[in-house]
């Protein structure tokens, strides 16, 4: 098995925090994003959207997108469990996954495609009035996380999950390269990000 | 349990799809969405996105998002399977899914929200460029779709999954409500809607 991938990308983030969470290693390729590998023809063959990370499986296929590699490598190492292991926490965690994913996530890569630093790269067609929009969710989601964790240590319930580790990577890349910090004082959120930010997991890269 | 659905709606279609599937019945709540009733207080505490579907386990907790109901039901009745029983289809199902999900129905939901339909009902502040933009990245999605259906029996490979389920449901519901009709000179991607149309689960509802 390999992992290409980068070690400072966000997507990627999270597969390492995973892996750190599960205690798995596993070979890694490094794919040189300012060369634009990730674009190459012989890349887009193992993964058509042209985006790390992707994971070689030994027979030769490959799957692409983190929280897919997770769910096989959950699979094949299901304890700690980070997608839940109970039905009803299946699909707890899932639902908060994705109000994570759909509700955050999708704001932050709006707010993102539509910001200054891809406008310098000059290789889309930004639309202001999108981000403007985006940023306003991203903010609403944090004071709606504010609430929940109010009442909830982690983000699906007591145990830390697969929610979590995408939530951390998602705003802490939003604080350092998309300029939406939350608001200090969201201190319910500010609690879970330190309680996130102290597992050695946090830092795998 | 109880299921919170609405017979038309496209979201509760993809679990109506992959119960008749499954060979599953559940207790249906009819919500009326024309008297706006998922955006009432006591459904909001049940889904705080005020959306549809949800379901009411036994014990008293709920799980919205279409597709973490399927996964709580697919681990309750894993036979036949719809999201994989071993570790490489859990995960290529998955990133089909994922893509289906990121790649069309974001887009087909921007287009949407930015849309005729939606701009006569006046609850959205719209922008015309978010529809050109994602108006073409689903025609693009749909040509590839026709590429990967050529070699493929289904969307993940040769058995019918969740994939499947999510991209009928959404390229159904961007022909008849968003002028989103896939080109019809794309014949693999005709012959896969002809064969996943012609399930009995296709007209579940």
């Amino acid at each position: 098995m390999k992992l290409y991938d980068h070690p400072t990308a966000p997507n990627p983030r999270r597969v390492h925090v995973f892996l750190a969470e599960k205690g798995l290693k596993i070979e890694r390729v490094n794919v040189d994003m300012q060369k634009r590998e990730h674009k190459a023809e012989s890349f887009m063959q193992m993964n058509p959207n042209g985006q790390i990370p992707v994971l070689e499986l030994d027979d030769g296929s490959f799957i692409s997108e983190s929280i897919s590699i997770c769910r096989y490598l959950e699979a094949l190492h299901p304890s700690p469990s980070m997608f839940g292991e109970t039905a009803a926490d299946i699909g707890r965690i899932d639902m908060h996954l994705r109000r994570v994913e759909l509700l955050l996530g999708r704001n932050v890569s709006t707010s993102w495609v539509n910001g200054p630093i891809v406008g310098k790269m000059g290789i889309v067609v930004q639309i202001p009035e999108a981000k403007v929009q985006s940023d306003a969710f991203v903010c609403a989601f944090y004071k709606r996380m504010d609430k929940e964790l109010a009442v909830s240590r982690m983000i699906a319930g007591e145990e830390y999950s697969i929610a979590d580790i995408t939530a951390m990577v998602t705003i802490d890349f939003a604080e350092l390269l998309v300029n939406l910090k939350p608001d200090e004082n969201l201190s319910h959120l500010a609690r879970w990000r330190a309680e996130v930010a102290a597992r050695p997991s946090a830092i795998a890269h």
